[in-house]
């Protein structure tokens, strides 16, 4: 199988080269990530200057491309240019270091190159470990194998990216996958306000864990915090269904006499 | 009402000048932009520098704080530090010179300021004037004065967003205000291959027009294309509800066996 793998820590984060090791034996492994560290870039995309890509070896062997862009760039370059117009069958990105699960998956770029694979019409996984220091990917890393079988086992459509979020702790104790719903319980955060040597003050974005959402059991971050892997199928479809419904049953507001002021 | 103005063209844009104007003599009405352009930055947030804000004056006099970083930050730092924790009643973000309809909303720094302030859970709306050149905003800022409204009068839900698209085109030639929901149709694209001076190879992003979706017509890109004003309730839940059902009785991977692997 063709693959292409990505991240948003950047391409010489370990969790991209365990994942790398890993799946190399087993498929064609292609490698397109960030120049450097993108962490909650979103799902940005570079409009305002050119990208650069450059060939990049790690333990004395050909590796990868380095993009000066944001993992979604490196998906649409590596789509629309590196392999000629034949997509890869699959996308992966990650291992990212630290869980992508709640509305925090809006801030995360690794979950956003998973996305703009789905865009492109390529099956594609954010992976993510729970794990903030000392990480051991390697359980992830196999995982993903797992991940890839299911993307077609279970005939995920090619347009829905997955989210998936290990837990960091010994395989052993990890308690069962399953198929989770996003959280969107809000996160508590706050600015913590300082001043730089010159006396100026400046703002530092602190806190910002995902609150577990105890009264929904079936989402990402619950799972995650029972020590169960967690699948979540993801569409790039913002609508509120609910108050889509609801609106369009409303007076709408008027803009014929809004003509007259002007 | 307590209105806070932000955008992603920049505290210095027209659009958002014009909004404030427009604004300023119904409303307490308060300015909070990135200091310079942010356009595609997406859903991003700061974390790995420190954010500093700047006063700004606009035509003689006190506009508003320029902050050095990107719309869902202006709406964070507003949010818990300017207003001391009393949430403002509604977040308006724009006007945006340019369209943000279908799967392109996923990049927009615009709409995305107004999502950041639904996770907060302040009723918030982004609004885009679909022109490119020579836009004339008047219109656009005396509508947004009927989006305040409707936002109360349909009972909208906190934590929804609402993502309006106004033609750009002479105010009596529109055709209509509809609730809609937002395209999914894939976007033409493809980069541009150049060499810099130095005959260094570079790409840079072209194209990124939504192609109307002609299936569906109760879409954002649908409505705008036939002259009338769109507007469509977001809400940031990226989980594909029908996949969720479908994959939940599906075999799911297994992980036990690569306990022994490791």
């Amino acid at each position: 199988m063709k693959i292409l793998l990505t991240n948003d820590d950047g391409i010489y984060a370990p969790g991209l080269l365990a994942l790398y090791e890993c799946l190399t034996s087993y498929h064609e492994v292609h490698v397109v990530a960030p120049e450097s560290e993108m962490s909650a870039v979103g799902h940005c995309i570079t409009l305002s200057r050119p990208l650069r890509i450059q060939k990049v070896s790690r333990k004395g062997a050909f590796f990868g491309y380095a993009v000066t862009g944001t993992p979604a760039d490196c998906v649409k370059i590596a789509v629309q240019e590196l392999f000629n117009g034949t997509p890869p069958d699959i996308i992966l990105s990650g291992i990212n270091l630290g869980a992508n699960v709640g509305v925090n998956i809006l801030y995360s770029g690794t979950v956003s190159a998973a996305t703009e694979g789905a865009f492109l019409g390529v099956r594609s996984a954010a992976i993510s470990l729970d794990a903030t220091k000392d990480p051991d990917f390697r359980f992830a890393a196999q995982f993903s194998r797992k991940v890839i079988r299911f993307m077609f086992s279970s005939g995920l459509k090619v347009n829905t990216a997955l989210n998936v979020n290990i837990p960091g702790i010994p395989p052993e104790k990890i308690k069962g996958v399953c198929v989770t719903r996003q959280a969107t319980a809000r996160v508590e955060e706050r600015f913590e306000r300082r001043s730089d040597p010159r006396g100026n003050v400046y703002y530092w974005l602190a806190g910002g864990k995902e609150s577990v959402e105890k009264s929904k059991p079936e989402v990402d971050s619950v799972a995650l915090s029972e020590n169960k892997i967690s699948i979540t199928p993801l569409y790039y479809d913002l609508t509120c269904e609910e108050e889509y419904e609801r609106l369009k049953n409303q007076p709408l507001p008027s803009f014929e006499e809004l003509r007259l002021d002007l």
